[in-house]
């Protein structure tokens, strides 16, 4: 395919990478001319057949592509999608919101896309084309959504090695919430435990280490996306708060140890089953209802045939009454 | 020296093998049998020199000791203190709780420790020799604490490799509080994200990883630690509560976006500065004042000279003007 990339940070570099090494023709942009150098350098070193071009405006890049990915944050869409206006091709982008995008790109041929996929670094020069070797990457499916676009860029994604999630935007939005935006927001709280205390910051080990990571990503990533997706967010983290609380209260119990215990040990049988062990493999018609069916009971799509309209899809070992 | 590991579990397999590499004779105890049985197995495959031997009861894993390093969990403490009544070696101990434990040891000469290392996993199998390189290990300093015996202690185990840091029972029992007993509650609550969800566990990716890694560790300890440490855990967790419950207010705001942003950088900053840079090396002398004042600024002790008295200290690059 021939596919333009507006945005060159961690994911969209990486994205260009991947596909460009993946065979496509892939023009990249971006609105800050030192990351556009970089990858115009990165682009002369990589090896022949695996290059990709870098454009000077969004018009150059887009010019006679099939596939627009929008790989900038959330912030900065409402101004890269005024300049989408007649653009004829697929566009997809990759944050970690959905509902807000969906709604900003009405009247594209647009297909919302999110790789869970990321490093508390950022960056062209974090980027990396493995990136997406064995992450999930939802692709969302509503009623506007066109099949044949749904699978056109499920076949490219799945090219890439990932594991295609099909879901709603709002399944997606309220999932992510839990998993992704407020642990970013619990690493921060964390953080507090070192405050002006050097006694605890020199004994911080490993459960601060891995606690805190994604407090070291950029604060305005956080705020984008925890804030962008502020209802689902906020009714994930007044769960964790619930919980918390009845953890706190335990503490206070005559015998605290007795009392904790019942409550850690679902934590554990749910931590130990984590990440979910891949079950049958299995040919299933490409609709929408069956589909949003495989992404709902935690299985993804490995593989796709357009032609027949079929994907290979992986579903969960305690998925036993599939459709 | 002649050493007595009583408790052969992830911490005190990990202090037996790597006291026996170190050349010191060491005699390791479990009250589970079949712990023992793979523990002389392992000591029969260990290289000539760095061999252990396993004793059938704690009364003759002690005979003939200087040290005696209780490894068992903090519930078992209480019956293994019984039968160190008479035994005239120093004792020390690996509990993630010095309060409680610097009580339950009076009448011994005893010097509390708390290497911070670990795994989510644990027993013996898990031990490794290497586990305490680089790992902070605090010593504890108490006014009946004997200085002499705390450097006796701090020289065998900066010989593992291990910071050591002086601190008193109840600065580390705070300290611990916020950064590795609060992280396992944390880590627990965030696992209800995933739960009933096969969605939210498909999509789960790294920042569900790490924030929830040690929710792993078996409820029983986790519920010991910080139920043994009730008071502390209860303080640093209302700590964290709070934070998070600023969040969620600045999620309902307007601009969500903007009212989170402030919240979220000085983590930012805090995060980004740990772990703290080395600063200078320094000799100190080995008083009781001295050793705990480098403790709260964030030092720690790389070696000792007995003889003279002085350690060989570690000062944090912040702090300019040490005693």
């Amino acid at each position: 395919m021939n596919v333009a990339v507006l945005g060159l940070g961690l994911i969209g570099g990486s994205v260009l990478q991947a596909l460009a090494a993946g065979g496509h023709r892939v023009v990249g942009f971006d609105a800050d001319p030192a990351t556009r150098a970089t990858a115009r350098t990165a682009a002369a070193r990589a090896r022949t057949g695996t290059r990709w071009e870098v454009a000077g405006t969004v018009r150059d890049a887009l010019a006679g592509t099939d596939l627009c990915v929008l790989a900038v944050p959330f912030p900065a869409l409402p101004s890269v999608r005024r300049e989408l206006d007649g653009y004829l091709g697929l566009v997809t982008d990759v944050t970690s919101i959905k509902g807000p995008v969906r709604e900003l790109m009405g009247g594209l041929r647009f297909v919302g896309g999110h790789p869970m996929a990321g490093k508390e670094t950022s960056g062209f020069r974090a980027a990396d084309r493995g990136l997406f070797v064995g992450c999930a990457w939802v692709l969302g499916l509503e009623p506007e959504t066109e099949t044949a676009d749904w699978l056109e860029l499920a076949a490219l994604v799945t090219g890439l090695g990932a594991r295609v999630v099909p879901a709603t935007a709002a399944e997606h939005d309220r999932a992510v919430a839990g998993v992704s935006h407020v642990p970013h927001l619990l690493a921060a709280a964390l953080t507090g435990a070192i405050e002006n205390d050097p006694l605890a910051a020199a004994l911080a080990a490993g459960s601060f280490r891995d606690g805190t990571r994604v407090a070291a990503t950029r604060p305005e990533l956080i705020a984008a996306m925890c804030g962008g997706n502020a209802a689902a967010v906020g009714e994930a983290l007044d769960e964790v708060i619930h919980t918390l609380r009845a953890l706190r209260t335990q503490l206070s119990e005559p015998d605290p140890v007795a009392a904790l215990r019942p409550l850690l040990a679902p934590a554990n049988a749910t931590r130990s089953a984590w990440p979910p062990v891949p079950g049958d493999q299995a040919e299933l018609p490409a609709r929408k209802d069956v589909l949003l069916r495989l992404g709902r009971v935690g299985g993804w799509v490995i593989g796709v045939d357009r032609p027949h309209r079929k994907v290979t899809a992986m579903r969960p070992e305690t998925d036993r009454n599939p459709s």
